[in-house]
């Protein structure tokens, strides 16, 4: 079968830490398993870290790197750049690469704090030839996919609950301190780290928006830390957890719970959607399989199925990989995501849906509410938060 | 092995449902598995329905049968009452009874209100010479028993996280209209009914109080319903869901969720805690097996642990039933629970702690407290629901 | 509703070990859960130890008590007899009670050895007017009875393969020396222990017989143990593990394990069934589950259903206990059992086929074919084992 | 951290099917996940379809093509040949690759026959300068390396059993013929397809021999299929399933099953092993996980444990990847397996040990015994077949 003409499209990337390593993969990989059209190249990396970044660029595959995000706006050559650093950076470089006439992908949260997540909505909006793109990954697990097809062909009916949780267990006393723990790098802790995600994973699969949050919690358990690498005590301003109760604008409640201290639970993204017509459960660390019940299956042998949703002919992406039954893993969500950002800019269909900031800062209001309504005591409507 | 010389107790049912024959089951049984010391003599039921009673009575083995409960009180040859109607008669009979100097044990919720509860509580603490009993009986499932055991030596450290959801499917819009889904007669629905079960279980289990509700949603989604054997339509008025945001007196987090109307979770009690020192998690469905997170297990080797509770000489309450893994049902959490309340009648220690009135007012206060910061729509002290 | 007309029967009971209270438990719980026209009665226990039997007859709720089992043949008033003793005495209990004119439930195995077994096939054969019955319990399982409705509709279609094991982890080498590893009491170890129940399961379900053996194994690690309560060192004989293969009627093939020595399972009886239809999966530690996998389900949609079997409007037996969802134990297996039992004597049509002593024999040819296909080392056909 | 001085290495492939794809990929990812000191060069791809190889090799990254696979062995610049064809051609290609002085990395099975195999091992032992490999690629599964370390420091103590199945359901009768169902291509079904896998791997992890097949079924359910593309019925004459009993030397007794038709399992290769110091189990469909069961933990709190083996500082290769509990797929095992290919071909230890044509020839044998002992119905001893 033929491949279609491909046109190339040079791109940058900020950042080398975690997220870095995940998006160079998905840069390299995209075009193997993806026929899309538009193939990117892998021009520029940028980052602060000058003692790292060369050998990080050559092991990534990077064709050139610099200390200077200026270098990539100016660059004319460069269509497009992907925002992969620490959230209270996300706000000048989205701005300027927009301004630079390029696209920008960004990764999630889309901010540190609502403002700033407010004017890269605005300047996404005016910025006319440029798309913008957030890294909600885990909108393109095949089983996810699946869900929001059952979903979008009302096969659930009328929602009723949403139940997310985001359990990690890593942020123990122990744990030294690092930005992840400090405000003004941070905006937040397990908040907008963890909340983000299945925040924006409710609203993707539910199809609306959330109208009022009903409650929260906002903690610090672990006040202070040991600064990585110093026998120095700081202290520690961010949440470790945060939950909160929430309406759907169709009536559905809503429970969402982000911690870093559920010992037991590594990388635990859990959400389950229950309606009239049945239920759909999901989690990470076994992101290949969607746990269905189907409420019209005849009552003697109704109840919750296991699919794994590695199906070449049945399940978003899937076919891009391997047989069935052979599992994908966790940096896939991001070739997937690739592979439909592509799309996008070559003028075709995306598999499914695809966030943008104006999107994303819907995301972001929603966690702003939550934290209003933690510190408030009171429950508080989205209308109030805009 | 000789048994113990043996004291006999008559006993009288109030209640001919549901929970009169899981109740009488536990009559029946308790002394052909357990070594109690005193033994319940089934005397009298009592139930309104006459054309039921006569049969349910001689098939469930009591020896007398009344459509008066009355005759109950005035029988000074009856010792222990046990109240198993719907919740809005809770209180009339169990003050009835305390007064004519019985002991008490009461179905769960105590009361359909929460002053209907207080003055329960208050009955008992003035009736000198009664003691009260609660039938929270998943306190007394094996894998809960372990479950407060490993708490009480303090293998979970600092509490963090109580995660606690009570989840049935049966209440959809088919489901016809019974006292269970009319306020008069059974105060509240999904919340009183289950969310009583699961506060019990988080306050015996991590052994504070709740000191604040941050957050709350309670929502009727079927507001109409077929009244059973007519084609009537009639209101709703209870409660379909209830879910609550919760901080204990020591820091825990809590959330508590009960709902009819989750497809696929018949009966799906579960209750999650996480602390520095582990996590313990449980559910009803599979009410032999606790699952425990032991975060001093090598980093290497760490994970959730399978527990299967049924070990004689490890787990409570096991060693009266059947070899290791060899699983107990339902109703064994009943007979448990009657095991304890003829120990301490009969002066002995219980294997666990027993709810009585006034525990059950504690939780009934929360209960309140949840419903008024659904109402109020905002965070609401425990200390101002007295 | 009115129950039946009820005819009392008098029971008696052979045995007071682990099965004697089982089987005590469904006689006393029977006619208070089911309706089956024919009321047993706890007439007489006989056992060997003089010393516990009075006080477990009184436990337990039997009238009388004998340590001559011939006391039972001998009385007239007794109809009923249930032979709950070790493997070896099987044998002369049931012919002697079938002389007598009385009708037989025993224990599974049906006897030590094959010899043994066929003469009590031949005995059941020859006695007019006793019925015979044999204690393979699981069969009564609301899930596997809902397994075997899915089987007689042909849900499964052509059968291609049976899995089959009963992985249990009490007999290591602390384990010290009793009846059952001592081959001139148990017969066998693991394999009439274990086997026996798995291989009833498979012939039930699949509804075929097997018709060759085609290789096995048997084993004992364990080759010594101390005897229970002395120091003294004694040769097991009997094996610890035993495995086979096999291949029924309709060509599926078939693996059958028994183990005592596998760590982490403690009652782990798991059977599978494949056909081209779908496949069926239930295990014992989670009785009240079956898990389905129907191929005729959309192929994007298809997976494993976990089925809990506690509807009482579509599983069999379920109507008898709790509200779906409220699961049974172990004990209720034998309970379900009687009661088909009871209906079988009363004239009416069991739930589901029962088995007596001739389809007992049929398995336990299965266990011999098996043991001779270890011990020469060759495939067996079914025939040269009659 | 300055990464080591890298040699580069001329590699070729010959295969452009499933198992081309799967490796193209390792040789692309190694070098960006993994430190190895040697740098495989993407030099030339051979396959027989013409059609559809200049599009395979540029979207793979391959920089040559050829369909002659002998153009390979000529070509002095290429030092590394992976044989990925299917297993009538292994031989073949293997001994010319070896005679050109090359190192092969062949995929499993060995080969189609035993004799071919033998031929393979004996070639490899005489080719002094070359190193063999096979892709046996489940031993570098993460949870499967710490199974094998957990083993060799003795926590299972004396082995008993194994019991490995390896389950796929993708071969009814509705399933076109291809290559895999025809004997002079494939050599059997899906016994050396999937036994092969299992087989490896039980040998690996028990780190002993097999001594003697105890019995086995060889079965060809689906004996006629269509011609893919064509109306056309023909024979199928491989086996749809294999199953063996076996004994290792230490006296262990392990199960192997291999089977295309067991509906609901896509690609469900399990392996469990008991021993006296506790079990192991893990399945490729959740191949991040092992479970284990340490029977040295407190009888209280004894349960299997859910691992999840993605810990940097704890599990075998994970540090290549992501985060804790971000899973890794199926594709990781091949670069795992290339990554410790390249540290024995750049003298350093592999992280596990790898399986050579020798190790290979073993497992073939296993497989060629178990084939006889099906035939021959009768057990047949390892030493029968050589």
């Amino acid at each position: 079968m033929a491949r279609k003409l491909v046109k190339k499209m040079n791109v940058a990337l900020i950042g080398q830490a975690f997220m870095g390593r995940a998006h160079s993969n998905a840069y390299r990989q995209v075009g193997r398993f993806f026929d899309c059209g538009l193939e990117p190249v892998m021009h520029t990396i940028a980052a602060r870290n000058a003692e790292t970044l060369a050998s990080f660029a050559a092991e990534q595959g990077w064709s050139a790197h610099t200390t200077r995000w200026q270098d990539i706006a100016e660059d004319g050559a460069i269509d497009f750049v992907d925002v992969a650093t620490p959230n209270d950076s996300h706000r000048e470089l989205s701005l300027a690469m927009l301004a630079a006439g390029k696209h920008v992908a960004c990764e999630k949260p889309l901010a540190g704090t609502l403002k700033e997540a407010r004017e890269m909505r605005d300047a996404a909006a005016n910025a006319e030839g440029s798309q913008t793109f957030v890294w909600f990954n885990y909108r393109r697990a095949p089983a996810i996919g699946l869900a929001y097809k059952l979903l979008r062909e009302g096969r659930l009916g009328r929602i009723y609950h949403v139940r997310a949780s985001y359990l990690q267990s890593w942020g123990g006393p122990a744990t030294p301190l690092s930005w992840r723990f400090q405000k003004n790098l941070a905006g937040s802790g397990a908040h907008g780290d963890l909340n983000a995600h299945i925040v924006d994973l409710a609203r993707f699969l539910v199809g609306e928006e959330i109208t009022e949050i009903n409650g929260a919690i906002e903690r610090t358990f672990i006040e202070e830390r040991t600064q990585l690498g110093t026998n120095e005590r700081k202290k520690c301003d961010v949440d470790d957890c945060t939950l909160f109760l929430a309406s759907f604008a169709g009536g559905a409640t809503a429970s969402f719970e982000a911690t870093r201290l559920a010992g037991g639970h590594l990388n635990d993204n859990t959400i389950e959607i229950n309606g009239e017509g049945g239920s759909l459960r999901w989690n990470l660390e076994n992101l290949n399989e969607l746990w269905f019940f189907d409420a019209s299956d005849a009552e003697r042998e109704a109840g919750w199925r296991r699919i794994v949703a590695t199906s070449a002919d049945h399940h978003p992406y899937a076919a891009a990989w391997w047989p069935d039954g052979h599992i994908c893993g966790y940096e896939h969500t991001f070739t997937n995501e690739l592979a439909d950002i592509l799309r996008v800019l070559g003028d075709e269909q995306p598999v499914l849906p695809l966030p943008d900031f104006a999107d994303a800062y819907e995301t972001q209001r929603v966690l702003e509410a939550a934290l209003v309504a933690a510190r408030e005591r009171c429950a508080i409507p989205l209308s109030a938060v805009l």
